[in-house]
């Protein structure tokens, strides 16, 4: 396994095509805005270096028998899966943020299933292609990027249907060796701080949908592929002087636009090709495992709570009862997410892969619950907060000479307490309710992974409602 | 293990003192205001008898090897815990009804972890005591009643302060071969319809409260025991002449006060007597495993919402994209409490006698969202059932044959549909929303196993507020 | 203006075709079950004397200029849309009930409207039958049921289409001196307690659906009308010996379905008849005057609180924070409901007939919040009672001579209280949360004056996305 | 009345002492971080010169008779009161913004019945002082900063016990000719923006407070007032180049912590000073005038709900029946709120000084309301508008020559609409649920006018418990 520091090197030896604020970027690395959100998935490695966390943190390649980092595994027992909900919960807590490498690791676990389908009806190899594809991810220990947001055009209009051909990704040439894809993929998670980019449909696909029934994998940088860095609330405080004002002074995420233009794609990194039947499944499994994934919510749930509890320490109100009512109400929201998690985890099943899956209904019930809670508990340590957070001086200010005594004097609070710490920590509720933190743990709460209409329908989908009647009829003597 | 019709027989056996409507009731079984209720405790006999529910239904005793109802139990492994979950929910599909057989086997379970502590600590025997009681209910296959809740007098005085010593269950005398006790429990579930009755301190005790702290197992039927029938929404529809009035035609529940007017308990049934330092821990650990024990709700919530999409089938509405959402909204709110249930049990450990205990905060955090969420599935049902739930004509209406016509004719609904049947499954939300099933699916949801103040209290003392300050102050660079 | 004692005669002196529990009723007045629904109604009579409430309770009519009951009144001012919302608050809190007479009020003040409309289109002469049948109605100072919803069959169809064309009430044959209808109304509050039934079309109508597009006005017991009493939720509790059990010992609601077999309409009680393009308004108008009226719900909530005010009190919490706090979110709710039916009423305009009507978009707020604020306002005052509310023993238990005195000491509570005032105020919130009070403020709330999707799309209807989306457009710098 | 420009041109006159970002600023007017500030509040004088808004926006002197601008009125009806409301609604609805000028309207119009009641009791001169002061500005059309908002140091002390006097602005000498005051006012809404200053005290004062009990005005750049400007979520975005990524291209708000470093204020401008008795009634009278000035809540809301509305245009989803029932529980939400301000307008009285005083109740009610639910209509906005709204390239990406046609291609959605307008209008999103407009439109709506506790504990003071008990016990027979 690399250590953080070998992450971060290998990421120098990639060459991405990438523009911000319209300028394309060379040193990706150092890059003020960028670097927080590679420190952020540089965790991923600190953490499975670290011996505390070893158990949550790596497993046992079933390829190789080697331990690799649970990013780069394929679930082999529900235990996986629940190891898979706290991994994620404690790395949310270190980071606060989104660390951006369950895509990846979503994207592996679904086409593990869905390759092995697909041939087990064409006798294709897709899944011996998958799997030393995947020998190749866990003895490099790579992060990958999941790609499967299309652009979408009209969303009145399938694929095939779309007066421009390009808004869903897709194959415009077959070559001998490969494919040529042409198209988009919108809000990808840590992007440019992967090695590996795997595109998957964004939809279940029809016969005329062929050439957007593909999936593949690419190293970032291949030729062709272009990044536009996505803004987030509050992105340039990272590139002012001081360090206070960012709230969370570690970590941030990271959301590119990402175009593919005419990008050749050689045949042993072809996963599906046309196959448009086994879209819908495949769409539905690396969904549910990404739904799954949102216990780092209640991670950086517990970051929140615990600084809206120290907020209220330092402004003396943390024994008010109607205070302590609204930290226990934050925790019992963050607790219910994750109980969804757990749940959805415990209760999976094996596939004929091999690979363990999560209980469909409950993944999806619990991110509908992650659309919901995490803007609640927010509003509720905006509440614990006071107004300071939205009226702070700046970092500069209190640093001043003239006027930095002032602040001082007048942002005391109670007694022993730093103004400079009372500061930081409003800063922090602010990145987390308002700034760069809230883009993932307010919005992509209510988008990754799909929207709560995507959810709903699946609910639905997966619910039994025959049992159900059937348990009314019989209570009221309905026969019929 | 005892048949479903040997469990009625063997209750027929019994002569307990019991009330209603300020009437000595000397045929319990046949009263047509108890039966409803004394079937549904049937129904955990029969499901155990049934092979397609063995695995959930049954155990083997870790006493005798012996093949047993699960709800004489003692949890020796996360999987018991577990499926004690699914048997609660399974059971609450079936019966539309509080069953009143949990609480006793939480009495159980409490009593197996706290009496072998108290041992520990004293080198008493309570343990071995317990366990020839629990050998005797799981060869006999009993029902017990667990009885926690004192009449309390002024909330704000200790047990030992009362101006009546009687508002908490106490030892007035201690004998030779037992001890005399007195005092009162109030709202006991299934009280009549039990074998036994195991009576525990209902709160934390301190060196003065010391003659409460005291637990024991009686006969429900033993000298000096008073039963109180309490009172019900629509109980006594169950006396009219029709059926389909009551909704649930199959099945009550039943909460009575259990009066203790100097009942002698023998030594061998005596598992505290005084270790007042134990009351604490004992309670939480009976109002945890009953916490969990609430995944019956997300059983009366499936029949709550397979009589509602019914309900929008007979009505013709049942594709309106607001009632398809409203019913996904039932679906949600009903799968996150079982996600919690299933949450605390997987997550649960083992205790010190070997015993499997579920993870408490999970537990609290479980509860306090089924004192909120069938509340608002029930305000859902309600709205999709429409204003005929309230101003539906009675059974009698419908047969009379002068009448009956006219309300065929105008409460028709869809084609195909039969209007009794339409009747018939209003009157089941009716019965669950606000009549006899609302007692246990709403306010035995609010207030059993606890007020929701209980559980705020124990998220509050079971959460780590250490760990979350520091994650977040790590984030923000306090280092104080 | 009539004394409640004269009402309640006048009752007596009609003698309208009523069955209940499938026999048909003579006594209507002196009927246990329905005499409390009388008494309620009368409240209106009461307080129309009472000097206190004079204001509120009665207007200037402006056809004699003689002092009315303002439910007999065409509002003709803002404040007398005002002095409406404060009445309805006011019964509500006198009676913890519904009252029933403001259907009634509600349909004379639609048909002032829509009656004039249609006059000036076709030089009709409802207007002027309207007229002569309202000095009429405030001479004698009667009570009208209003009566809007039909049986509809299968919802899908309209009108014309359904296979029984007598699911919506119509017109059957013309005659010379008036019309001949047939069909159905359900739900009707309070119909036999009115001494007038006025019938409204339920629903916008087409051309070919110009039948079913009639109003008219009966005295109650016309020949042909059949009702049929509606079951509530412990409606025989009425029928017991005891008081104290029913909750509210005074006053209950009263729904009916009404049978219109064959009926004969005198000419000058017909108020339209086949002007099927003035239904859609007609309809509207109504139900924003009925909308408004909903402020009776905050009436109701004013006993709920003080009832949950009353227990907490006489168990010894009413101090406790979480307490207050829950007091205090019911009156949150409770107010919050009250202001929309006051602003709805303040932001009233004139109507071309000289009639005031309500601001549409407001009243439909209003009562959205209605179908959902009562609901947790009962779940409040839930956790507020504890389980006594559904756990308490008899009235008789209370008064036998052996137990009666177990009951007294066990449920004793605070110094000071008598047990049976406690009992008593357990009842009254076991009757508004899950019996006979229950269905009108909760059910009722739910579905009266039409169900929460009518309310959704009235209100989409009458808000101005336009202006709203240029809002926007300026602000982000949107020319096209 | 001054014009726009005017306006504008007045503060160049000005010259206070303000600190931004660490740095003394001079040229106020101009800085691209405040000007959007200046041009909010210019606003409230360019829509008093508009013919249609002159009505809601202007009113006749009480004292001269001349017309004057509203936000310099002392109300003489309820009429005033209702369109202090729609005006504020209005402006929230054009601005997007905090438009800043309330609160010293609001500061007025307490004064206006605090000096009265004071001078009544003491036959002092504060309310002559007080009519020649409110002359000045009605004659001048000045802005006034309403000062109340004390740094509290330790909340459990009281002002005359902190170990730092200064942390509740108080008197420190008496000169013959006026007094010198020192201290700090925290959250100091549109400070810089305005003429005059004036002080209020935050709390209720004790007798040894007396030094605390004080109220005056100042001119803002009077000597000794040092502003710090506070920091706002994404403040820096008004210094780039492009102006789309702002959001809100025209509009923000303002907040500044003012540091009272030794003033002198002359004695014709002391309102009050010493008369602690009359401190709790002066900051209740403000408090419950300024929660009803929450209606500009509603008028944001209404840009968010329009620009939601154009995001599923443009996104081709605006038809789903899912995003439909959105839209309307947005705007349901939303006229709740404006319920509130109405209700507490219309329901205002005269206070003995003549001005008309909102009623209290129902003005806590409404602001309580308005800490909720702008968060919900935020988290909706975000559901409608997509991922995009926090992965979206910036402006200058959009422009770049090279990667534009990129971004303009897979960002285009709906035929007909201009990429750009779509991320426009997802920049206004963003801007109002994350950026500098969520800073007044949620974290203001929480804590502006008091933290919801403080709307709490007045709402139990305001209510009556003893009619509502009454009315419970009147229904259930209790006579004690």
């Amino acid at each position: 396994m690399k250590t953080k520091e070998e992450y971060i090197d290998s990421l120098r030896a990639l060459k991405p095509e990438l523009y911000i604020f319209g300028e394309q970027i060379k040193n990706v690395v150092d890059h003020p805005i960028i670097r927080p959100s590679i420190d952020c998935v540089a965790a991923t490695y600190e953490w499975a270096e670290r011996q505390e966390y070893s158990e949550i943190m790596t497993a046992t390649s079933h390829l190789t028998g080697e331990k690799i980092n649970r990013f780069c595994h394929i679930h082999q027992s529900t235990d996986d899966l629940v190891k898979k909900s706290k991994m994620g919960r404690g790395l949310g807590a270190y980071t606060g943020s989104c660390f951006q490498r369950c895509v990846g690791m979503d994207a592996l676990n679904a086409l593990s299933i869905t390759t092995y389908n697909i041939d087990q009806k064409y006798q294709t190899e897709y899944y011996q292609r998958f799997l030393k594809y995947l020998k190749y991810i866990q003895d490099e220990d790579l992060v990958c990027c999941g790609a499967m947001t299309d652009a979408k055009g009209d969303r009145s209009l399938r694929p095939a249907d779309q007066p421009d051909p390009d808004q869903y990704l897709h194959v415009v040439e077959e070559k001998k060796d490969g494919i040529i894809v042409r198209g988009n993929k919108l809000h990808q998670t840590g992007a440019v701080n992967s090695h590996e980019i795997i595109c998957m449909p964004t939809r279940a696909m029809r016969e005329e949908d062929r050439d957007y029934a593909v999936s593949f994998a690419l190293p970032s940088d291949a030729k062709g592929i272009i990044y536009v860095y996505g803004r987030q609330s509050c992105d340039t405080r990272k590139t002012e002087a001081g360090e206070m004002d960012t709230g969370n002074i570690l970590y941030s995420g990271q959301e590119c636009m990402v175009i593919f233009d005419d990008v050749f794609v050689p045949r042993e990194r072809v996963f599906m090709c046309g196959e448009y039947e086994f879209t819908a499944d495949f769409v539905e499994k690396f969904a549910a495992y990404h739904r799954h994934s949102y216990a780092c919510k209640s991670g950086i749930g517990d970051v929140l709570i615990g600084a809206s509890q120290l907020v209220a320490e330092y402004q003396g109100i943390s024994r008010a009862s109607h205070i302590r009512d609204r930290i226990t109400e934050m925790i019992q929201l963050n607790e219910t997410m994750m109980c969804g998690s757990l749940a959805c985890a415990y209760e999976g099943r094996q596939e004929a892969s091999g690979t363990y899956f999560v209980n469909t209904l409950l993944a999806n019930v619990s991110k509908l619950n992650v659309t919901r809670f995490p803007y609640e508990i927010a509003r509720i340590a905006q509440e614990i907060a006071g107004g300071s957070l939205v009226t702070l001086p700046s970092e500069e200010d209190l640093k001043n000479p003239k006027i930095g005594k002032f602040v001082s004097k007048y942002l005391k609070g109670v007694e022993g307490v730093k103004v400079e710490d009372r500061m930081r920590v409003l800063r922090l509720i602010e990145n987390i309710t308002m700034g760069t933190g809230a883009v993932c743990y307010l919005t992509e709460s209510m988008h990754g992974a799909g929207s709560p209409q995507a959810q709903k329908i699946m609910i639905t989908r997966e619910s039994n409602p025959e049992r159900m009647k059937n348990a009314a009829k019989r209570l009221c003597g309905i026969s019929s």
